[in-house]
């Protein structure tokens, strides 16, 4: 089978597949035993993510351990933030930690739109490894959007409500529209380089987009988005995108207008109530506490999205959020075997 | 005015009003200086709850400071939890931490359904301290939801994806049914007494209902807090019922099935989008971090939703969400000031 014929690439393309193709965000991640072991040679997470011959290895376990139809580049959407200047510290139970913080338009103008041949060929590097070890199964590159990445910036790190990125927002339009402007920028190049390093297909995370009332959504993120997707079509039209973020129901429609080709749904995204809203293929989108639940929930659960799957234009199967830490390997097995088993079954 | 023709009453019931009536979700908390000090003199923040001399004063101060056309219980929503037999702490900077755990079959059978004129003759006695001195304005009583009080005892906390709440419900649905059902009656005589106490209307806060998908939702929480609306509505037929969740945009139309007057919006949810699913009135739903915005901002949001709100049965304006610690209070003054401003300018 030619690379361009996986079932993930026709998937996102809206044609016919023999099954529904899965794969799990964060699917190299903390939850195994293998990972963890790495992580600690590498002495800390951006070690890990500076290093191409382990973040490949990383990568590519999942494939191994849990089957899944496609790698996911081992990273984060903050590293090539760190390349605009600023420091990324991940602290341990806190999460990433940002200085010095973003307050005026000088701190703005002194960031810089990484090169990625320069500033990020570790990230590239990692990427052409992969590419020479994976042969028969897609690779995934990956970005944060610029309202998620706008939102560390100005936050200093994670946020609960979002106090210092929305008082910008709203308050100083000109010191956003910089800050996004050179965000679109940096995830522009970054996300083409990826691709002309080998990446089969790109994921846009704008995680925290669901924060935002649609009204906001449409006039302060959407169109910084918009024009990311718009150039990578432009340079790259071949290469899939698919747009992700969580309670984001009310913003369906919006981003319907992305030229994206998959639209990543999270767990209370009723798949019925979606296709109303998008013509897109889907991503998605199983509750990631359900691999908690004994394997008939966990099946019960599958064969209803997968269901509802059938009516999408595509449909890749996922969780509707990053796996858990404590998730029990063996049951991200299972669920890859149970949505083989039942998308076959359904479409057989 | 007899106080059963006030706006927020009339407005819950679906009828006219001259302007629209507003309060604000948590406004006699920490934003308020004149709080922190009684919250100072009372040691902590459950010895306050427990104190109805002072309890009443607080529930006050939002009357005078901002201007609401309603108090709301100074209370917790864990504070029956507490007289179940759980220990109920609040730890700086973590949030409540219950012990101990529930596990198991037994540790439900020894929870007691507590009797609200014994166990919780404080709050029923705040209740009448405050109806002797307010004798213009509605006040609102209030409990949690069966989920979100169960989500807390089994998680033993605050919780980022309810690992263990959804483990019982799924894995252990004898155990979920008990719990449920002690929470359930907990609930209904806490609110009936609240109610006989004086409150003039009660919100039931299922804050944490949107994590979980519709379909689980309607089977595992939805038939409980409908068994307490039930008995509510039957005792108390007279009294406005209002039920409030955030991120629950996809589970609008189920719990328009529950008995209540009022369907509290969080600020994602847009109003026309609720209005094709709901037909009562609603309550909501600025972004609670608008408050920091300029008040140019503030006004055009407002403006948005009273208009938005017109159409609906009825419309009680609050925030989307709680309002936040580090708000100004002269701004939600302004926010009072400018809703029956603009909502008498738009009926006029």
């Amino acid at each position: 089978m030619e690379l361009k014929n996986h079932p993930i690439l026709k998937a996102a393309r809206g044609e016919e597949t023999d099954y529904t193709p899965v794969w799990i965000m964060r699917q190299a991640g903390r939850y195994s035993e293998r990972y963890r072991k790495i992580r600690e040679k590498a002495g800390s997470f951006m070690n890990l993510c500076r290093n191409p011959e382990l973040a490949a290895e990383v990568t590519l376990i999942p494939i191994e351990e849990i089957g899944v139809d496609a790698a996911i580049l081992f990273s984060d959407i903050l590293v090539p933030v760190e390349k605009m200047g600023i420091k990324v510290e991940f602290v341990e139970g806190k999460g990433p930690v940002l200085t010095p913080p973003v307050r005026n338009f000088r701190d703005v103008e002194v960031l810089k739109v990484p090169d990625p041949k320069e500033d990020l060929s570790y990230v590239l590097e990692t990427i052409r490894i992969i590419k020479e070890r994976l042969v028969d199964r897609p690779l995934i590159g990956f970005s944060g959007a610029p309202f998620t990445l706008a939102s560390y910036i100005l936050e200093g790190g994670s946020s609960k409500n979002y106090i210092a990125a929305k008082s910008v927002m709203w308050n100083d339009k000109e010191l956003w529209d910089s800050l996004m402007t050179k965000l679109s920028e940096t995830v522009t190049e970054y996300l083409s380089a990826q691709i002309e390093a080998g990446a089969d297909l790109v994921q846009i995370f704008d995680s925290w987009m669901g924060v935002l009332s649609r009204e906001d959504y449409e006039k302060y993120a959407f169109p910084y988005t918009k024009r990311i997707v718009n150039e990578l079509k432009k340079r790259h039209p071949e290469t899939p995108i698919i747009h992700f973020g969580v309670n984001a129901q009310h913003l369906l429609e919006v981003n319907n207008r992305l030229r994206v080709d998959v639209i990543g749904l999270d767990w209370k995204t009723e798949i019925p109530f979606a296709l109303e809203r998008i013509d897109k293929s889907i991503q998605g989108n199983l509750d990631p506490v359900a691999l908690f639940a004994d394997e008939r929930t966990i099946e019960e659960k599958v064969r209803k999205i997968l269901k509802e799957g059938l009516k999408a234009r595509g449909h890749i199967f996922n969780l509707g959020h990053g796996i858990l830490p404590q998730t029990d390997p063996k049951k991200a097995r299972f669920l890859v075997e149970t949505v083989h088993r039942i998308s076959r079954e359904l479409r057989g």
